[in-house]
């Protein structure tokens, strides 16, 4: 039986299946949970990356500000799903506290490692590269050296040390809208300098839904199968690209190696707050959540690059449907 | 006065044109008649090919799979407009029944010829070509050799010979998304050995509805006036691609002969169900019915690559229409 | 204050700004004001240009024919907000009175001087270039040699002579559908030859909501403060673009010098009938009315190259938020 | 030990492989043999077939013309090198004798079966296609349906029937210059109607010599050891491409099937008249001339899209070499 | 019997035919005339323009400089075939003497009108325009207003008013090295003021020597038979561009209206100082000289973008050939 | 006065410059010194690393095989000017002496730190991305982990650690032949890690010799004025690219900090070794020696993509030279 190796979290996030359905990955029936216009500040806030904290929620959320730049924000949640956002921009600072402002930044992970919150976005390093900051509080973000090079998206950090050593996944990319991409794993021993880059997988198929490009999604779950790893794979179509939720297990000890990965994906965008909005067709999960005890899990997605949505599943469930439907590509 | 010239099908699927309509061609008002996720092994169903067989209805589909695959379904229907799909994909064999897979496959036509029904559809030889099958029950279905080199779609059989030769129309196009696309005309006295390719007709206009791509749509209807092909054409916009039906009149015994080709559209994506979906914006038009004695005509059509949907035309009527909007480009 | 120089219109349509609401720019409660399929000769009536006349109102609109064929229509309307289109295309004749027709024409602007009505609009010069007209009764319209050489797009006459001139600004492009641009103003002292070219603005940002290429809009308001000008700014996504509503403060004398412009958009595409269409995305405003007293401006737009909207804002407020997010490119 | 299966030509084109050389094919000392504007109504004459006729040799000749139009012209030669070439480009006639004028035609393979010559090129219909001809007297020359649809390049015939049935190798492209390309095989019972396409081989490598796109090149050669086919293989680089000469062995009563594929080229632009011209970089092999009595072997191929130029080999020598380098892809 | 109608010229730069040539247009036997670094500030020097003036020659000369940036220089010459060119690039200056630097200048044209020189060429105003100044001396050189909306190249002036007016031919463009162009007219009573802009003539063929595009070259010069005009045309090849000379003739009185275009190229790259350098197989005239009693033309053209060179032509041989090869596109 | 700091090498390769040049980097006059197949398993030879080793010379260098594909051999030299080429390729090995081949490899780097020699190069990891090894003879050659994540090119170590860690220059791309590129810098305490990575410098000008890309050439030459960086820029041109010789002064301490950056090229191409072969044009150095004792350096580069060629310079001259032609970006 399979097992999430972490904490209980009993407030999680959750609504059951409805009945009758299928899906392994089922949407939150409130769904969106952040609509147009949440603050004055912002028209659209999605992809984003919501916590556990202090017995209730925080979290680091994409906003595009009302001159369209993509800006992160910090906001507080009750019960996860009704969220407080600050209306004010994270205001980055240096290790002494000097402003470290960003051009544009999008994309948010957070990831809590021994009690400090890492956040990873997508910086502007004369390109996107990936950003790198922490926070104990929500409300102070210091900002860390990038680690790696440009151009690259979808920066991950595993939850724990592997081995003694930080593990990051990330995309590497161009300088604009890449039209490919594939996940690899980097390495550090002090979040600082990173090494022993390895490919972990790639686009798969031909075409299909994960055939244009992939990229890391939340922060990886740990269970005694393996790292279980939402990720978000593109398709192209004749009229534009589509943007799913899929799903992979990866090796505990070496999560460069992928045990399973589920050909068919858990979500498709099919919702009108998914097919229509700033960006059509985008489901693209950012957070997750997840109770040990329970095994449930709720997944925070932007959908159309303009509203954020829930969905939920049973750990139980999707890693047996992962392995059902395991793909070599 | 305008006549099919063929059979009766007096249980044809039909509803009457909506008081005050001008369309000539008007859209079932219970469509789509299939919807999201139809079966278990199939997200979206669209794009697909109905024929009268054994009183009822019968079809090959295309349905993409929850790996985003394109793959194809036979189906049954008793009114033509319910449609029970088998889960199963085509399993494709060879005349000795050893088993043939396709890659990929999908916006099958199907013409019933000397009572074997022929499918034709876009399969993966090395790129996209011209598939070719056949079937008497729906049930076992057996691959032909492909007629024409890739790289081509939208391979549309006549549904009798003509000058003791069958005829396929196509469209050369290339090993991806295609932005251009001419109908062309070839012949074979076997089904197997094709040649004496013709031009038939290109795309018209300056960049409007059917500016940048064209391809034969259902299989031609006999008429004593000619051929009534549908077709999609496509436009480019600022942002993005449309697919609209529209009509053409080929001579009866010289099909690469265009007659009448209509310069307006019939149908343009105007509804939830055509304009938003896994690809915004798509009227995709693969079979029709009709029944000789009311010159009744159902099209079976895909919407936004989501849904598959039915629209209605009287014979009379649209060729009228297409004489009267007659343009050469 | 803030005064506009110019007429009275009570009759203006006008509709309050919502209680509650934010937004400097707000959407009529009843949009679109025309809808899909609104004379049997055209299919989508948007990016149109109405002007007071005679007591009510005018208009020069961009209707797309059901050959697709963007061509201009003449219309009145009593209220501004109800709109009775002549079925008939506009038939241009030369000021000899022999028949000018044009191969397509698209995004008119009107604008009144000296009690002639000039019309601009994106004509075929070999390429997509400024078309020039005028009409006195919105019966008979004359062409005039175009004014600029392609290609060329967003024609916007300003309302009256500047130190003796006329004065123009567009928007320089390519063949196609153009990924860039800016806007630039011309003079003339006689409407057939310009001259004095000069850049204005650029598009701004790094990719954000004007990030890829703007261009006038509708006819620039005298305001004590400077011309008020109202135009359309575009944004790549991973998925597409969109076009959303911007302003800018130029200097009465000098209109090629840029006083103010607001980083912020006035409106961007949220609605369905803005976000789903033939174009999806796109808010593209064509024409404005004004009334001095009030200080009342309403805009209209184009929403999806299919719907013709309207929005309202109130010149204090407007010009003193372009003057607040008062921004440099 | 290796034999050429066919005629004896004891005056074929011929000079030794220089002393000291490594070379498999080794370039003729007099390259070019036909230099810029041979005729005063073409520039350039390249790309062309030489062919063994009553004792001494005719050809086929792609010569542009000083509109640059690609246009073939006939020409004879008595010793394979001198070139007279007829200043009236070819005639075509149907086989009633009238006029079938080309558009363009370039890039002819000419062989002859059972006594009759059968010409192919690069002929418009539409867009790039199969060109199919005959002359018995490379006077009068005949035009014979287009064997394959649009979009299609590199056209070669076999020089005999295999199991009844005509052989056509070709490489499916598009509307343009395809920067893809693999060689395919139809046959056919008549010369009219093709069918039973097949798959050969394709591009090969991560971007080497063949890794863009590769054509057949002459008539492939009868061999104990199955058909020798030579070809073309494009490499992309950092500036421009690369055409360099390959060979393949294909079995003798499948050829379709691949034995053996040499991995390295055989001749590689190096020499000025193949680095610098019209066209930078290229070898383009279109015929081939045998002594089955020595095994010498001549190849005609263009240089630069300027040059006419001749290489030697020797059939055992290039046969090893093809073993010693078979390469899969 | 053709005759030019303008000064003669007893000094013109000249040589003879070669014997047995048959070229129309023949290169000066010792071309280039300039070659590679002629001066410390500039290593390559082309594309230039030439004048007769105070009984020798004077000239605007496009040096790229070290730093690699298109700029002018000045220079004299006794013979028309030495050249002496100033080191320091032109110092442009406004009306009132004060600097008017330009960012980069490229292409120059130098036509004399009233006894003025008026210089134009293509400048940077947010993109490629044609910049437009004058001379008297060939020392100070005053900027005039850009005569045309960016984006523009390849202005030339004819050499006097037509009806009242300047005349200037353009090709409109777009932000980079565009791959299309026509020739296109405009008019002018005050060289500030422009309209009445018409097409001339586009790029001919389907894809062949001027498939690409086309642009005016040096000024016309005035016949009896109509303004001979030079201009250069681009073909596409499968790897890289190839720029050649045409010539056409235009009415005396309506220059916009082409009385006789030569189908048939006069001059492409075949001399390694054309197929060679900084960008191979470029032939691009800038200017003419003529002598009206002899009717001798020197033709000065850019080489490889590298190199200025010379070839000569006959005014009535040149005339004949345009007419005998008359062709309409 | 400019000292290198370094070792003296007083058998540095070594011609003086001609008399009456005004170059700062002037040609070896016997250039190239390796040219067309100079071992039977390679092509072309060139870009490549030359170090002083044993009191002579070995190298590692960039050959192209007879298959096309890139690959590093290891040479020696005597005098640095002729190269006996070890004809086997480098057969790579871990650091237990496992085989650890290349799929390609190219545009190899070397330099000596603490005695060990480092090698860098163009390695594929899922796309372009930067190989690391070492070897102590030039003939075991050891792979160390890749330092940085894909794709990225041209890696550049420093010969020495500053401030305790290693610095490496490198130019992020994208997957194919990248038309942009900046140069950044990482560190690292171990050759393993890698962080804190900037941005040095970027493309320059508007499209001038470094107008589309940079990227590092040599290792840094130690000075008393900085770090002396010689590196290629490259130009777009209106028919292919030109890659010239540039060179930049970065500070001692911090080399990710640009003193001085010369806006002028050093070298760019014009004899034809560079501007013909198998890609015209390119001039590429990837190595220099230098004698601390004379200040004179050589510089290796890579010709045409086919040859390698020498050139030289003075270390005095070519420092005074970058700060007399300072250009900022």
């Amino acid at each position: 039986m399979t097992t999430i190796i972490g904490n209980n979290l009993p407030n999680i996030p959750w609504e059951a299946k409805p009945a009758g359905s299928n899906d392994v990955l089922w949407r939150y029936s409130k769904n969106p949970i952040v609509n147009w216009n949440p603050i004055p500040t912002a028209s659209r806030v999605y992809n984003s990356a919501v916590v556990p904290f202090n017995g209730a929620f925080a979290g680091v959320f994409r906003g595009d500000q009302m001159n369209g730049r993509a800006t992160l924000f910090s906001g507080f949640s009750k019960d996860g799903l009704t969220i407080e956002l600050n209306p004010e921009p994270i205001a980055w600072v240096d290790e002494q506290g000097n402003s470290k402002p960003t051009s544009y930044s999008y994309d948010p992970r957070v990831v809590e490692i021994d009690g400090t919150y890492y956040v990873t976005w997508c910086d502007d390093m004369k390109g996107p590269s990936i950003g790198l900051g922490m926070t104990k509080d929500f409300k102070t973000f210091t900002r860390l050296p990038n680690p790696l090079m440009p151009y690259n998206r979808n920066g991950v950090l595993f939850p724990r040390k592997i081995n003694g050593k930080f593990y990051l996944l990330s995309r590497p990319s161009d300088t604009g809208h890449t039209p490919f991409g594939n996940i690899f794993l980097s390495e550090s021993p002090d979040m600082v300098h990173w090494g022993n880059h390895r490919f972990v997988m790639g686009n798969g198929g031909q075409g299909w839904w994960q055939g244009t490009k992939i990229g890391a999604g939340p922060v990886p779950i740990e269970t005694n199968e393996g790292w279980l790893l939402f990720y978000h794979g593109v398709s192209g179509t004749c009229n534009g690209y589509v943007y799913s939720i899929g799903a992979v297990l990866l090796d505990i000890n070496d999560p460069g190696k992928v045990l399973y990965r589920c050909g068919n994906y858990l979500l498709t965008p099919e919702k009108e707050y998914e097919t229509v909005g700033f960006v059509p067709n985008v489901a693209f999960p950012c957070a997750n959540l997840y109770d040990a005890a329970s095994g449930n899990i709720a997944i925070y997605y932007g959908a159309a690059d303009t509203y954020t949505a829930v969905a939920f599943c049973q750990v139980d469930e999707v890693i047996a449907y992962i392995k059902k439907h395991n793909e070599k590509f």
